[in-house]
């Protein structure tokens, strides 16, 4: 025909090779099937598998967690001395180291309760929280963390003395409540330093005698709290250490900071080195390692640079709301861990990009809690 | 003490003022209770209310759909004659008007069955989607779309002739199958024009004759589809209207564009002053109206500014990723709508701030897909 | 050394293959030299070169922008008759086709200006705008746009008559004043339709006769506004097309609902087959097609897709805040383009993520305006 | 008129109360200016002060900056003893203690230049920084970090040992490199390490006698390095301190946890406590605080935090891409960090949501190095 646009005919009705067998069609829920219906939450996982988006990526999540938590290697009676490391389960058989991140504002949020549930089963194996973490957890025994809204005026606020984490709300008095409790548990660490130092004299600083780190100020917090809503007394009760390298970053900080008043010409001391040959040794030991990053920063880059230790993780699971644009390690995803090391090129990975507090509790009702 | 830090501690350990007794505290999922297990929608979503974040937003969204969907007010047989306006239920009580908006990719994705299902059971009122979600609900009755990767290089996909759309494959013989799918119909369209110019001569353009406008090609399209699977087949039965002003911006326009060759010097003409006039009156005569927005740009302020005919829309629900620091429309917070007009300063509204694939099907689950 | 960590030290120190001669080094601004301070916006973008991150994105911009503004074919005379289309500099030589396409919100800010300059002085060939960036612009001509903040609350907004556009606040009595200003241009616009019409009869509706259309309108409110601090006025003067498929999608829109009213039963039509038309072959015609894409959604799709019409844009930079992960187009990185066919795959493209508001004018500054 | 749209047009033409006579109009670049050709760092500024959304924020980024780097206040010989404290000008007036805040991928772009012009001519007052915001610069000092692509695939690049840091490569052997620097300097201070324990005794602990931290670790390596291409270099030089609490989450973590085998039974200990002590002193003591925050996570909060014991901080710019909505404080606006007492609440603040590399290199040049 005249003036027929060929050129874009040709553009718009390219033909495709054919498609590859492997193929698989998109596809969403099923609302003829009954389960559909007020859903639970493994038949919607299910269905999310073919979603497509976040949608897929949230389902393959879902499967990764599976897999981490249900491995099983060989029964320790199989292995010889110097292996029997890593994790094992009841019954004896390697399963998997699994590391678990999450920022403060989680802790702050009703998340708490979901990561108290897995630290309570031993799900996990070892945590990286950021500062916040930790004394939110324990301030949450003492007082509560109510609702609030993204937009109240920050004066006002202040003048009420009410502080605010997204739309959450955390009286000030709670950090009050919060120093008084602290404080006694200080000076006893700080009795014991003391008597250790006292008694190692010039090796006080050597390797192998008792000396505070960060996860062991974190677990003798929990052990000090003794309250069964706590994640940090599950994880002294059932021995999974918690790591915060930047342990003074919030009220604890602050309080150490006091304290250094009160105490003077003695202070506390708080190790970091010894901290990271734990974590570090942990990741080497494990028959596999798992990753569960909840949120960025910090968290996020402690777990992938442990995994580096043994070559790479087996398994990695992101959920947060970080970009790559910026070229920052909270954004990055984990294609960028696999070429340092940090994740292993034949790792099965995937990042959610959302906010955990909207995903987290239909991913554990879809596995952790699924029986 | 000397040296203690008295502005420090005055500042850390400010006293607040009495919790109101209104604040709601945090808390998260009760995992002793046996629902907690593979929960249901339902359950996740009543424990996810105090959550914070997103996940609070996220319940909150389920309880404004709940509202939207199930108010009732009069009677018909109360209402004056010329107040006999608006959505009616099947016992003749008036229901909000729900105003539906979904960008392309949704219907890409997985997402088609579950708005279908909602068009399918009459749970909307008006749909605005963005010409991708016109076409590519009809290529899918044609062929399938494809699970990908975002990943997946673009020269190699085009050699290929296989379309990315974010981790979702299109093979480009889709395209080809929709050409010759719809072309016979533009032609019976283009034919039906004629006839109706020949018979109205110089009144051809005027208000009261047919004309073909945006909404009224998509419902011909539906109804020519005549495939169950399909959103724009149950609109057509349902006489649920979409709308799309910019019909022409995709495949649809592609053919279009062909087919003006094809049919010169006869041309399709496609009006859109009569569709703006349609939905605003949709909007107007609603007794009360609801927007649940998936996705920004068109489809979000379009259903935003029918909603100012009325003076504001009394429910409000939007899902998107976009952010206001842009100041793009895409991104802006339901209060900017209410500034607008666009939204009622009472009415109820929430952003959920996620990738709609991500939390659809859990909201549907939980609201129009519960019972 | 017994008890070494072999895998570790393996792991974090395993070598690395030679670097390869073509890599750049990674460095910032020198700022030993003079020019560095109060620097100039070509001596900034040329030392973010190397910056790394959108700091070296923003670098690309600038490069590829330059590229498609200064690159230059043919000569006219060298042409056969049917190869003499695109578009050519002042002295008959071929040159870029560039596609400029921008959202709303960016004629509301400051950044009209810009846009208005690159109009006035024929540096871009035909626009895609959304609705508001028509109105807008014509508006502005008759009241200004103010500066606000984007925590205004928007009951208190409402009740004052301002709209509230992120951080800008538009008076309502702006948009009486542009309802005042149009009617009159309405009415003369559906006389003249009314005439054709009764001069074409049956024929009303062909191609070759005109009718109004977005472009068409456009192009009439830019002659009418007749003031030279507009965007529409220029593009009117320069006969360079401004393109909105979906024109109802606002103040316009509102104006035309209430003109059905007043003009029954008479109406205006729009028609939008042309329009693609029309975009479609500028693409077709071009030497070489540029996209400059502002933002995201309808103005990113439409642009893209007109240049599948011939098998991809040579030049693309996309300026906007969108993400990919959930699969929208708004988001989608050039490589996504790259497999529809829309870019070439040998196209200079670079995605720049960031508010356009934050970097147009230093790009502007440092490419079309550097001279 | 019969049918007229009363309710819309009341809703769609309301009037606004009187424009108030402090708004100011939105407006951009005047291209009739001379100056707007290439444009000069600070006309670009100038320009973007009523440019709306980001673009007025990076305006008000530099005004703020500009006054925190500019005010003085009263001269040393006017104050009593007691209240000598605080930074002052080489003239003896009282100025602006700045903390500067800083991810470990700035340092990795070239951004590391400008970051190190700030702390060469004694611009900011104190440095936060993530532990790979140390090493970096240090590495850069032996081997170059190169240009790559956030695309490249992450097991072909682990195969080449080369890491990937979104759109920059560092080849592995820079790590290498960067172990046989810095094992020497580790076993110095393990050296002087055990001196002082020798010589302390039971008192190795105490307060007020040495002891490595952070931050005297991080000075050392600035004096170790030698390198005027160094940020730790000129810190060491003009005693500005760098605080890092996580020291050890990166490659000198890796270091040193090697360095734990090497040197067993003895270990090199470094105390955060004593950091937490001086960062929160330099707050207490400043005059005036201000905080210059580039990019989110432990960086932010740490001076936050530290400027909560001065009961806030007098000037704030935050810079990153964080968003608010996951409730994280790395996306929390100013506004929250005034209900903690962070910022005070007639403090000078504003976030400019976008990636450093983009926006710090024309900031710089408007201000710090302006003249």
């Amino acid at each position: 025909m005249s003036g027929f646009p060929d050129l874009a005919t040709d553009a718009v009705l390219k033909q495709s090779v054919p498609v590859p067998e492997h193929f698989q069609e998109v596809k969403g829920v099923d609302y003829s099937k009954p389960e559909s219906r007020n859903a639970r939450a493994s038949d919607l996982i299910d269905s999310m598998k073919t979603m497509g988006f976040q949608g897929s990526s949230l389902a393959k999540a879902c499967e990764i967690i599976d897999e981490m938590r249900t491995w099983r290697g060989k029964h320790i009676s199989e292995l010889a001395e110097h292996e029997r490391k890593g994790e094992f389960d009841e019954n004896g058989y390697q399963k998997t180291t699994i590391f678990m991140g999450y920022t403060s504002n989680l802790i702050s949020s009703g998340l708490r309760d979901t990561l108290r549930f897995l630290v309570q089963h031993k799900m996990v194996s070892a945590i990286v929280a950021s500062a916040g973490g930790i004394e939110e957890d324990l301030i949450k025994c003492l007082a509560p963390t109510y609702m609030g809204d993204f937009a109240l005026p920050g004066k006002q606020l202040r003048d009420d003395g009410m502080n605010r984490i997204g739309n959450l709300i955390v009286p000030n008095d709670n950090y009050c409540k919060f120093e008084e409790w602290i404080v006694p548990v200080l000076d006893k660490m700080l009795e014991e330093q003391e008597a250790f130092a006292v008694k190692n004299g010039a090796n006080a600083l050597d390797a192998d005698v008792p000396f505070w780190t960060p996860s062991k100020v974190i677990d003798r917090l929990g052990q000090e709290i003794n309250d069964e809503s706590s994640v940090l007394y599950w994880a002294h009760k059932n021995q999974i250490p918690i790591f915060c390298p930047a342990l003074t970053d919030g009220s604890i900080g602050d309080m150490l900071f006091f304290h250094t008043f009160k105490a003077s010409p003695k202070q506390l001391r708080i190790d970091i080195v010894q901290d990271i040959r734990r974590i570090n040794s942990l990741s080497m030991e494990a028959s596999r390692a798992g990753m569960l990053i909840l949120g960025g920063g910090l968290i996020k880059h402690h777990i992938c640079n442990a995994c580096l230790m043994r070559n790479g993780a087996d398994y990695a699971v992101y959920i947060n709301t970080g970009q790559e644009f910026d070229g920052s390690d909270a954004g990055a995803r984990p294609d960028e861990a696999v070429s340092w090391g940090k994740i292993k090129a034949d790792a099965k990975s995937v990042k959610v990009f959302a906010d955990v507090s909207l995903v987290l509790p239909l991913i554990v009702a879809a596995t952790f809690a699924k029986e």
